[in-house]
């Protein structure tokens, strides 16, 4: 913490403020120039409240020093984590793609689109049983039967399936189905789920919450890992901002300043981050050139009639060609994507 | 639901938008101008996605044209909601203070700080027993000793309890001890919170999310209210925008326009959506001079030493001073504050 | 400035950044505790961006800690300043209300309104005559005729008067008519405009731009004053959020802030900073009530024909009812307004 | 326009919206639910403020329906505009890079940077010569002297050059040197330049404001093109948002939005989107992939003691790889770069 005291400061004030800082178990530098003073105070005080030191007398402004989140951050990790699940790794230099309908709506559906993504070349499959809607008039999901379909129809293709778990009480529930546990933006600060989610063993995605700053998003993360649980992937979703033709507007930069500050792998899921389908592979490809280890898209085989989300799902042949497309463009940043198909069919198709 | 059609529309697109509200069992009107067609869809179809109109070809624009919630709504209910809880009305002409440390941290703190803000004309005990904390290494609450602690000291002076109620499990143990239960700003759209909340039968006081629009706000509600606990209480806390020298930006125009559109009481924490001490004061004479039913602000008789949110924290003094003011602008626009205390008195003290 | 180190910085690149420093002429304080390094460097460097520090390697941080302004702010100047303009006084304990219509349209609108606002005990007489539309084909004001329609108007009936200057090229024309000089939010930036009334000796009211820091206002203002001309008035008129049943969102924590970092008077501006006819004697109030030194209000007799804010403009009986609800609200703070009414009578009307 | 009356208007009230729509020469159509009446209100009124209608009794909504920019929209002028300036093509399927410093700092500064921007296939140069600064303690750039270096470096090199022009005054001046004539951020709604700027027949680059929305960055566009300059181009360069780790946010999405709504070209600007040098790469790329027609980046050979911005620069090696990864980017979506290098070279330097 730096301490700037204001020029008229007293020197019983800022002796105070000294005093205030050794009792609170700080080394204390003091630096006194020509019209001010600046008090460095250093050491480990996590959770202290720096307003604490702002509000006394004499005082300008408190500036904090130390990034609140100590295990989320780079200075005691500095390479990247990589999860491994299965044969899938996320968060190395293939660009993974999750994909699949905003919600499990029937048993024909969800094979219908796993055997689509698959196809094109998603490794894992997403798809919410539980809906955490906006309106409660809207469709709320069809709960452990829809866990169940996603889980075989993953099984069926060979994809690892990712479902998002709204309530630390669902937690074991959503455990026995999934790979990978997603926390919604809505409960990006539901801090008890985040401490219950450290408890367990199985990788969490964690989206942005939409008015939440990067730092906040860190501090959510190191909820999850202070439990014991490090495998956390980040996701961008899109922020609130007063543009509002787009629903949200999506942080692209994020990503590169995500990966700067934590060793934690970031995708990004423009379908939440833009709410249109046309925007939906602009936004996909903007990610993947500013370096996201991932995707996560809705996909729809027949989204007119889809029970949530249709406007913002790509139907199948587009999510294949923006796949070709994101192939060329890892590669452009020494990247890649495992599609299964022939390089030059790539090219070509792009 | 309106859909304007493109100014180059075929008939063919007109005629499949048509078909398909139709499907969607709505009344269907299409006045159609020299340039553009306009199509009236009228029905009441709460949880429609006008996206699934929107991505449809040859259509401009659709336009909702009815308020998403119904109950929160002042269209079917134009009175004001009033809320009775023992001696004390919420909603009516009179302004009513909640007031109380952010956190429950011991039975002598607790004590003191009910009789100081009882004597300043309080009609509501706040304070924290779970409290949601960005970083995982704050104080976390005492829990449900806390509740005890707040319940005994509020009992002592008179007072009504409000307390945060974080997760639907800790439903039965806080209604126990609160007279209101409060959502916190994160929890807003923790719709299995709402869904619970909505069971029961205790006033509900409803903090808006710091990035919830005031349609959002007013959906949240619904969710309690669509369970059939009507005795909802909105409170105005600060939104997110750049301006960060305070911590978030008070809408105080969100109060009147609360007011417009529901019949709910409207409140406000001043004290959150500062968080700054020296803003309290002024934020809250606001707020009641644009017309609030109530206000909550913490007061701490130490806030050197509280174990959060002191520097947001009033002095009792501070309150004692700000209730008089308060009790002032509240007659400058026909409303009441009972401090108890001779009006020429508080003349003059303000 | 202070520069934090990464906890792995090097000597070298420790010693780098001292000496870059050195040559900058800051007076350099060095603080190495167990893990991280501090380097104070302190000096009176406007204009000196910090990034050219951040980008250097082993650098963590870089906090600013001079306010980048100095005729604006309170450290030089720590007693309020005081406008006087005939007998009016703007900055000290009275609160004075600026009001007449956004457009002035013919004389004898501008006379009605101009005898309306008088009445209701209005000091200032606001009116565009040239406007800064979004759409170039809305009605763009009538120009110097305008002006003078206004001026006599003003004179009729004891007024000052207040009007928006546009264009650096307009600053003569306009001082021949107007007592103070407005800035519109859209010009806040606009520094050629801001150098060329540095050079004039009228008061000018600075609006808040929509998108501006309280920061970003007060550097502003320091344009201003850096040519010579200390009479600036800040003005808060609404931020641009996310909300937008608003048409912005009124920041009114903004008014006791740049009460407390500036020395300048500060008013509010409720029909910008809403829009809409019924939030602007609400948000009218609030302003008073945390501590605003005046009004600008737009008010219209024929607000259903006017030119341009019809929508958001006062009719004489709101405004009149709402000067003597402020009256009462100012009395509640310690301030006063002078409507030449007995205050019995007011209090009555509240 | 579409009139959404409330439940309980009466018919008194819908006869006279109708009445006073009629009387704005709208063609009325009017459509009676069971429950609500919608009055549609169709006509080329482009001005109009749809708020006189919103306050009137009995009125719930008002929803406009026409666009408010219409040389600027798709309806009327559905193909691409594509501006032709000596041998470079910008709004076509090459995407065009500009590039060069902050500001001109001297002969020697503008022409190495030139050198270096033309080698790695820029276009355009860029440089300012009035900049306008938020502080008034910083460089204001070199004016007309530093226009002359710019002109003379770009003609060296058979580049083309775009300047900023600040104040409607100098309109003239810069035409003479600049191929293209830039409209700054703060400018965007200065609406006396860009009249000014419709009257000449130049390509006019506009950039977005801060808090423009994208359809008040159409409007100010339509003013430029409503004087018959119909080249403009539109360029995003990041909003203001709550984040802040980032000096803007930048709105990839609003790049393939501006596209769909307007037929004008679309660049981006990374090193002001961002504002720190290693996000500019990401941005740059992101712009590409979403489908920008061109970028403008800030590029120095000698960052550190750059007069302004210096800390957004690129380095030139940097920016020679950038153009090499944006190559390969613009070919996954059917573009082109055309950097005069054999692409198998530029795909291994990827």
């Amino acid at each position: 913490m730096v301490v700037v005291m204001k020029e008229n400061a007293t020197e019983e004030q800022i002796q105070k403020v000294i005093a205030r800082l050794v009792n609170m178990n700080f080394d204390v530098h003091r630096s006194t120039g020509v019209s001010k003073t600046i008090i460095g105070a250093i050491g480990d005080k996590r959770g202290v409240d720096p307003r604490t030191i702002e509000v006394m007398e004499g005082v300008y402004e408190v500036l904090r020093i130390t990034e609140p989140y100590k295990l989320a951050g780079r200075t005691f990790h500095p390479e990247d984590t990589i999860i491994r699940i299965k044969d899938v790794v996320i968060g190395g230099d293939e660009v993974v793609v999750m994909a699949g309908p905003c919600s499990v709506e029937s048993e024909e559906q969800i094979d219908t689109i796993a055997a689509a993504v698959k196809r094109a070349g998603a490794k894992v499959l997403r798809g919410g049983a539980f809906k955490p809607r906006t309106s409660p008039y809207s469709f709320q999901g069809l709960g452990e039967k829809g866990l169940r379909m996603l889980r075989e129809a993953a099984d069926r293709y060979g994809l690892l399936v990712v479902s998002e778990v709204m309530d630390k009480n669902k937690v074991p529930l959503v455990m026995e189905y999934a790979d990978i546990l997603q926390v919604g933006a809505r409960n990006m600060q539901n801090y008890d789920l985040l401490k219950a989610l450290g408890r367990v063993r199985k990788p969490v995605l964690l989206k942005r919450g939409m008015a939440a700053t990067i730092e906040e998003t860190l501090l959510s993360a190191e909820y999850i890992m202070a439990g014991g649980n490090y495998e956390v992937i980040l996701c961008e979703r899109g922020i609130r901002t007063f543009e509002n033709y787009t629903r949200n507007t999506m942080d692209i930069s994020a990503i590169p300043v995500f990966q700067k500050l934590s060793h934690l792998p970031v995708i990004a899921d423009p379908s939440h981050g833009t709410g249109i389908r046309d925007k939906v592979a602009p936004m996909a490809r903007a990610a993947v050139a500013a370096g996201a280890h991932g995707l996560i898209i809705e996909v729809h085989h027949d989204p007119e009639n889809a029970l949530s989300d249709g406007p913002q799902s790509l139907y199948p042949a587009q999510f294949e060609k923006l796949m070709q497309e994101c192939q060329i463009i890892s590669q452009a940043i020494g990247k890649k994507m495992d599609l299964r198909l022939p390089p030059a069919k790539a090219l070509a198709a792009g």
